[in-house]
């Protein structure tokens, strides 16, 4: 992380990965998915932490949102340091070197339905 | 309670718990559901207020989120004072001793379908 | 009204009501709703305004929201100065005379599926 | 545009338009939309900037919303400059000429289901 855009955070209390999809793939897979975009004119440097409800929070997932681009992600494909397991609660934070507009996702495809929500994240200025 | 973070609360006007649900559990239950992601150093005591359409305001559900922890629960586990009913209309109001991140979820799955949504809960400053 | 809240807003830019819907009533009825939430000792005083895409808004639309009360109704409910038509684009706009928590949540259950979405209005300061 | 509403921007990461519906049109057609709602006394001139995730930003779509209407248009609707394409990532951000609260939504249709998502955009400072 070069710097982190003041105190801010951005959170996401409801994390959890169903472990059935069903449908085509990639479309209709069963995912939590962050949308994070970046309109300045600076590469964001992105850190995320991952929070659980019986164990220690992991840390050092990064990632780089490029200057005037839009980055979509599973929080399945983030694999290092390690792999978040399916059909675990969990909750995510992010921080930031650059101001960035933060959204969360999840789709379920269960059972051959489809279950879709969305919120915008909103920054929070919390002591980590 | 061991004190109160500022005067701010967590609000959700929008409950409503359907009595009926459709297929397996207890991934498909019909349910809402509250998630809430402590990133301080501090257990978290959340104090929860179930107010109704006509009657009475309830308060005295108490949990602990634990620090750095998430933790994920359907409404219809706060049975003491006493049980939501289904059926009915609901909002709720948390209150916590430490800076919280707090997300609201609803799931439905009547008739064999899949309805989602979800909402990230902004802290408010309202006189209680 | 008694009085305006300052000058703060609750608004709802997507309203659309589906003229279809199916499944077993009221529950699935294709439905937006508004859902108010009023944990203070007075009651609210709500006045909602209707805005369309190609006609004058209509104001006027009165409903109360007793002190320490919730209360969710459907936006087909609103008859009074006139009824919101199906399957027409409108927006909402509420004032209030009391601090209170606001959420719009919108159902669509034509064709046999089921959709679901929701949103936490923030109050924002706007001339009217 | 006649001039910035100070330094605000609505800006949505998520953006995804699926190739693929499935149902009747044009209700149940796979869409993302954006909903303005405009209670002020004077038009809204509305700027339009398209994020994508490997190519360089896309401005200058235009559209304004009159004074005291609300607009709801789908992304694909936007084709001066050039159409937004199909299953592929992007970012949108919206400035505005006046005061205007915004909404974005999200309906997938494929495969003869249903997900529907939705989120208010609150307007935040960020350098463009």
């Amino acid at each position: 992380m070069k710097k982190n855009w003041g105190k801010k955070i951005w959170g996401f209390p409801g994390g959890f990965i169903p472990a059935e999809s069903s449908g085509k793939e990639p479309e209709m897979l069963s995912k939590d998915e962050i949308s994070i975009l970046n309109t300045s004119q600076k590469d964001a440097d992105i850190l995320i932490t991952i929070y659980y409800a019986d164990r220690d929070p992991v840390s050092g997932y990064k990632i780089t949102v490029k200057a005037e681009r839009v980055r979509q992600f599973r929080i399945n494909d983030l694999i290092d340091p390690h792999a978040i397991p399916l059909g675990v609660q969990y909750g995510a934070v992010l921080q930031s070197s650059a101001p960035v507009i933060v959204q969360w996702s999840k789709q379920i495809t269960s059972e051959g339905k489809l279950g879709l929500m969305g919120a915008m994240a909103y920054p929070v200025d919390v002591d980590l």
